[in-house]
C-alpha cells in the first residue's frame, strides 16, 4: 500500500440513487483513496445538503461542478482532488469531463460515455491533449472471471473465434408507476438528457463492452432490431444486434429492461473452434469452459490455483469460496485508474503498459457510443446492416 | 388401457442411428402399439437384415418401403399395420408420407416434414384427401412442462406477449473428422438428401416449433444471419432469426451445433407484460416463472399439485421429483396420435377436439418448412426482412 | 435381440400406486419381456378388475398369488411365466417370493425385501436353493452416472475414501390429513404391515443400498437417532445413521419423509483422499468431480465420451443430452436380471460374471434388513453404537 | 453517515493471512471507521515491519499488543483508538480481549472465541464488568439472506421447527504439504495454541452459530464423532454432532475440511412444520423456500421486494441482482457493533435493542466454546449423549 491516498471528488450521484455510493465505496475500497470534495447534484441546493451523506467536510461541498473545478485548482497539491468521478445523466459527462481534463483533474467516468458522436469524438482529443487518465466505468470487466475469460481467449484456449452472445435483461420497467414521474432516473426517459437510446445505452452498451473486452473482436458491420413494449417512455427497452466481425466469427447483443424475474441478468457466451465459455453477472466467481466430448469445467475465483490466469488473480481479494461480487468488480476498475495515475503524476515510476491495463478507457467509450450510433441508425432503416466505422 | 394395441411399421431407422429405436421405444412405452413390420434401411440387403435388431419377424421385414406397403394392404385389418413410422433422411419423407397415406396407412414422420415447400403443400393436400391422421415428431412438445407453458400463456399468466427467445445449441461438429465419411448420418451433410438447411433444418426447425407451440405467435415476416463454420460441410451449421409477429412480439430463434460444451441445449424464454417462463430441455423437468419484484417459481412436473394445468398433468407418467425425460415427451406425442387413431378407425366414439389434440399436425409441418425457406431466403438478401406467406 | 421374450406376471401393483405400472414398463422398455398374468391386488375382486388396466387377458388374471404361481406352473414352457414381480406391501415380500422360488419363477422384489431378519435370512437360503434368479428393485442403482461414480472409485480415482453422505429427503407427508385412510399406501402407516420401520423402510433402504452399492464400503458398526414429526403415524419419519466402516472411512445416511419442498431428493457425495463425487437423483444425468486446485468437472451421461466408464456406457439407451431418467433407471435393474435369467435358463450361453452383475441381489436385500434393524436397535438404546454382524 | 468515524486498531492480522485485511475492510466499508493503528503480528520486528501493507504510520505501530494497549490509553479522546479488532491465533483471544476491555476499548474478536471453556466463562464476565461492546466475528450471520431467513422463522413461516442441518465443508487440507510447515497457519495445526479442536473450531463452530441464530433452537444434548483423516495433524478434520434440542426439532451439524472440491461450501437447510429454507453460502444472494404442494419460491437479496423482511432489507447495501459478497456480510457485523459502540459512547442517543441487534455477542462465543468442549467430550466417549449445560 502506498502512503499517499487519491483524493476523490465526486460530481452527481447524490440522493436516491445508489450509483454515487458505489463510486465512493469502490473508489475507497482497498484505501488507497479517499472522498474529500463533491457537487452531489445538478441542483445546487441539494449539491450542498448530500454532502453529509457521504461525510463530505462542507467547506469541500459544491454548488456545482463549475465551482469544484474552479476552487479546487486552487488548493496546494496534498490538498486538492486528484481526480473527479461523473455520476450525472448520460448528456452531462461530456462537458464535464472536459471541463475536469482541462482543469488539470483525471477523471472516472459512467457509461454511456455521451450520448451522440460528435461529442464522444471530441472528448477522445481532449483526453490526448490534456494527457490525463480518463477511465469509463465498464465495470462488469472488473469481474476477476471476466477477465480470465479474455486471457484464456488470448492465449488461444479456444483457438479461433466462431461466436459471441451477450445478454443483458433486466424487468425493472415493469415496476414503474406510468403515472408518476420517479423520484430518481426520471431523466433516464427524457430523450434530451438521456440521450435517444433507452434501454440500449443503458444495459446494451456494457453488454457492447463486455463481448469487445473479451474477445477483442472488431465489428465489422452490424443489423439491429429495437422495440419500445413499456407505458414508460418511448425509448427502446428491448432490442437485439448481430455483429459482423472482420474475421467472421458472429456477435449478439441482446438488451432488455422489460423481463419479468431478470434482475440484473448480464450473461456471455462465446464458443470458439477448441471451447466455449459460459459467466454469469448474477453467480459472477465462475467460469464454465466446456469442450467436445470433455467434462465441462467450472473455473472458480481462485488466486491460488494452477488454471488461473494472472489478470484473474490481480483482479482477487479473497481466498476462493469467499465470494467476491459487484463492488470488488468496480473497485478493480479504479484500481486499474490509480495505477495509471501514479505513473502519470509521477507518484511511481513505473510504467504502465497500455496494452496490458485493464480499465476501460476514452477509446471504449468511442466505441460504445459508435455501438448505440449505429443500433438506433440501423433499426431506423429496417434493420439494413450498416458498417463500423472507427 | 385398450384391449386392442395398435400395430406399427417403421421406415428407416436401422442401424447405427439412434432415432429408429426411439421411435420403437416411444411408440410403445405405454404398450398401446408394438411393432410388428419393418423396411428398415434404403439398402435392400440391409433393411432385411436389421430386422433382428427390432424384434421383427422375418415375413414382416421388407427390402423397400414400397413393398412395405404393398404387402401389408393384402394382410387383414387385424394382421396389417395399422401405422407407419417414418425416420429416413428428410428429402425421402414426402414421397412415403404420400404413398402410405394413399396406401391407407396413418402416418408418423420425423421432422422436417420435407426439404421443400412445394413438397410440404403436397403434403398437406394429401392428408386432407386421404383423412388419415398424419402427426410430425417435434418430440419437445411432449414434455409436461412444455406444455406447462404453453397453457400457461394461453390463460393469460403471463398478460401480453413481448418477446420470446428459443435456442438449439450443440457441438457435435467439432467431433466430426472431417477426412473420414461418418458412419451413420452422412447425408445430413449432402444438400441433395438433406436439403439446403444444416443446422437449421436439424436443430433450428425443433426450436422454431417451440417458439410458434409455446406461444402461439404468429410470424409477419422474419430476417435470418447464417454461417458456416465447420470444415465438415458448406450447410450453415450457425444462425440466427429475428421474427416480428402480428401483435408486435419480437421472436427470436438461435441454432448452432459448433458449440463446445452444448449436448442437446434446447432453452425457451418468453417475456410476457405479467410474467416470464424459462425452461431447459436438459433439465426437463422444471419450469421457471418470474414476476417484477416476486420470488420466481419453480414449477416442478407434478401431476398433483394445484399449479399443474391440464395439458401438463395429462403428459405425467410418474409422481414428482421421479424424473421424467425424453422417453417420454417421445411418447406423448405417439399418445397423442393414438387417440386421433381410434378416433379416426372408430375404435373409439370419442371425438376429438382438434384444437385441444397437441400432437404436431401438417400444417405445424409446413410451417417448420416455411420458416426454412424463409431464413434461406433472407439470409442470400443480406438478411432482408422476408414476409411470412401462409 | 433376442427372438424370445420373457414371460412377465406381477403380483400386487394394481389400483391407485404407480409402482406397479413402473414394474411393466421398465420390465418391457426394451421389449425383451411382456406382460402376460397378474395377481394385481391382494383382495380378489379388484386383482382380477384390475387386469384390463394392465392389458391382461382375463384367463391369465388370478384372485390370489398363490393361484397365480400354481396355475402358471401348469402351462407349457412357452406358455408359462418365467418371472413373477412382486409389489405388494412389504410384510408380504417373503412369502410371496419364497412361493414363487420354490414354484420355478425367477422373483423380481420391491424392497424393502423383508421387514424383519428371519425373513431375510431363510429368503438368501431359498434362492441359494433353487437357483433362481433374485432381483431386488433398488432402482437407483440403475443410473448411468451412479455406475459411473461406483466404476470411478473401484478405478481408484478417489483415492482412498475419506467419508460418504447420502440423504434422501422427501416432504410428502405435509400432504397427508390426519383424519382420512389414505387411498393408496395406508399400510405403510400400519407397523404391522410395514414393518416397525417407517421412512428408515421406505427411503433409508435405498440411500444405504446407494451408500454400499457405489463405495463398496463395508460397515463395522452405527449409531443412529430417529424421530417421528408428522401426525400421520408413530413410525419414524426423519432419521439419520453414522456408519464406522471396517477401512475407517464414516458413513452417513439421512432420511427424511417430512421435508417441505423436497420431491424424491436423493443426494450422494463421496469424499476420498484424491477427489470426490456428487450426484442427484432429481439432476441424474450429471456428476460432479472435484480435486483440490483444479476445475471442478460435470461428467454427463455419454455413451460415446472418454471419460465415461463401461458400466455407465452399458446403462444408456441415448446419446448425451437428451435426458434419460426414472424408466430407463430401473429397466436397467429388468435388463441385468434378464441377462442372469437368460444363463439360468440356458437361452444363452453366455456365462454371468457375478462380480461384474450390477443387479441388486437377495444379499443386498439382507444387508437393507440388517441396516433396519440395527438402526432400529441403536435408536431404541439411546443410539450406542451397535456391531455390524453379517 | 456520522461526521465521527470509529478509530480501529488492529491486533494481528499481517503477513500473508487473509483475515487482517477482511476485518479492515470490512470494518472500514462504509466509510464509518479508519484504521490508525496496530500491533500487526507476535513477532514484534514485523508487528513493526506490517504497518505499511495497512497504511498505519509508523508511530502508531506497536511490537506488541500490550503496548498498543497502554499507548492508545494515554492519548486524547478524539486521537486515540475506539476499539480493537483481534485477529491472532485463538489460544491468544481471550487474554488479549481482556486485556482490551480494561483498558477501555471496545472489542472485535475472531471466532472461536477462546480454547477452553475457563477462558470463554471469564471473558463474559469481564464484558459484564467493563461493560464495553464485544462482538465476535460469526461473519456468516452478516449475509441479508440469512437474515432473512432468522426473521422468517420467527415469523412463523415455517411453522414448528422440526430440523436444521448445517454443513461446511472445504477441501484446502489436501492441497497442505505434509512435510513442510505452512507460511500461514502452522499455528492452526498446534493443540497449544489453536485449541484441541481441529476443524471443529475453525469451522464446526461457524456452522454451529449459523444453527444457533437462524433457528434459535436450544440444545438439550448432542452426540458427536469426528476423525483425523489428512496426515497433516492430528486434530479433527471431519465430524459430524447430532443435537437434540429443548421443543423436539433435531440438529446436524457438519463439518470438513478434507472434501475435494468444497471451496467454503457452508450449507444451511431449516425444516418445519409449514416450510422449509435452504441457503448456501456460495450462492449467498438467494434463498429457497419450499412448500408441499407449492412451488418453490427463489427469494432474492432485494432491498425493495415485498418479500424481504426487515434485517434483510437492514443488511443491503446494493440493488437486487448486483451481488453483495463476504465483505458485504463481515462488514454488517462491524456495523452492528458500531450502533451498539455508538450508544455506549454516548455518540448517539438512540438506545439499542439489545433483542433486535443482530450482532453475535461473548454469549454467542461462550455458547460456540460449549459447543467445542462437548463435541470433544462425547467424541472421547463413544458418541455418548452429553447435556448441554449453559
Amino acid at each position: 500500500m502506498n502512503d499517499r491516498k487519491f483524493k476523490m471528488g465526486l460530481i452527481g450521484g447524490g440522493g436516491k440513487g445508489f450509483i454515487g455510493r458505489v463510486h465512493v465505496t469502490a473508489a475507497t475500497l482497498d484505501r488507497e483513496a479517499e472522498l474529500v470534495a463533491g457537487a452531489f447534484s445538478s441542483d445546487p441546493n441539494k449539491a450542498l445538503s448530500y454532502a453529509v451523506d457521504f461525510g463530505v467536510q462542507s467547506e469541500r461541498a459544491y454548488a456545482t461542478y463549475e465551482k469544484l473545478l474552479q476552487q479546487e485548482q486552487l488548493l496546494s497539491n496534498s490538498e486538492k482532488v486528484d481526480f473527479v468521478s461523473i455520476a450525472t445523466p448520460n448528456h452531462t459527462h461530456a462537458k464535464i469531463a472536459v471541463a475536469a481534463l482541462r482543469s488539470g483533474f483525471h477523471v472516472i467516468c459512467d457509461k454511456p460515455m455521451t450520448t451522440n458522436l460528435e461529442d464522444a469524438k471530441s472528448l477522445v482529443e481532449v483526453v490526448a491533449e490534456t494527457n490525463k487518465v480518463f477511465a469509463l466505468t465498464h465495470n462488469y470487466s472488473g469481474y476477476p472471471m471476466v477477465r480470465q475469460a479474455r486471457e484464456m481467449i488470448r492465449n488461444g484456449d479456444l483457438g479461433e473465434l466462431i461466436a459471441v452472445r451477450v445478454s443483458y435483461k433486466q424487468g425493472w420497467m415493469h415496476g414503474m408507476d406510468t403515472e408518476v414521474i420517479p423520484e430518481r432516473g426520471a431523466w433516464k426517459s427524457d430523450p434530451m438528457l438521456n440521450g435517444r437510446a433507452g434501454s440500449l445505452g443503458d444495459v446494451g452498451t456494457h453488454a457492447f463492452h463486455l463481448l469487445r473486452f473479451v474477445t477483442g473482436l472488431i465489428p465489422l458491420s452490424l443489423t439491429c432490431k429495437m422495440s419500445s413494449y413499456s407505458k414508460h417512455h418511448n425509448l427502446d427497452d428491448y432490442g437485439q444486434a448481430i455483429i459482423q466481425t472482420t474475421v467472421g466469427a458472429t456477435g449478439s447483443v441482446l438488451w432488455s429492461q422489460v423481463s419479468h424475474g431478470r434482475l440484473n441478468d448480464l450473461t456471455l457466451q462465446v464458443d470458439g473452434t477448441k471451447g466455449a465459455l459460459e459467466w454469469h453477472q448474477e453467480d459472477p466467481n465462475r467460469l464454465s469452459y466446456g469442450r467436445f466430448g470433455k467434462p465441462t469445467m467450472t473455473y472458480e475465483r481462485h488466486p491460488g490455483a494452477g488454471y488461473t490466469t494472472d489478470s484473474a488473480r490481480m483482479a482477487c481479494r479473497l481466498p476462493p469460496g469467499h465470494p467476491e461480487a459487484f463492488y470488488e468488480a468496480f473497485a478493480n476498475i479504479y484500481r486499474d485508474a490509480y495505477v495509471q495515475m501514479r505513473e502519470s503524476d509521477q507518484w511511481s515510476n513505473k510504467s504502465v503498459d497500455r496494452d496490458e491495463n485493464l480499465c476501460p478507457t476514452v477509446e471504449d467509450g468511442l466505441e460504445g457510443v459508435m455501438f448505440t450510433h449505429l443500433c438506433l441508425e440501423s433499426d431506423s432503416e429496417e434493420s439494413s446492416w450498416v458498417p463500423w466505422n472507427l
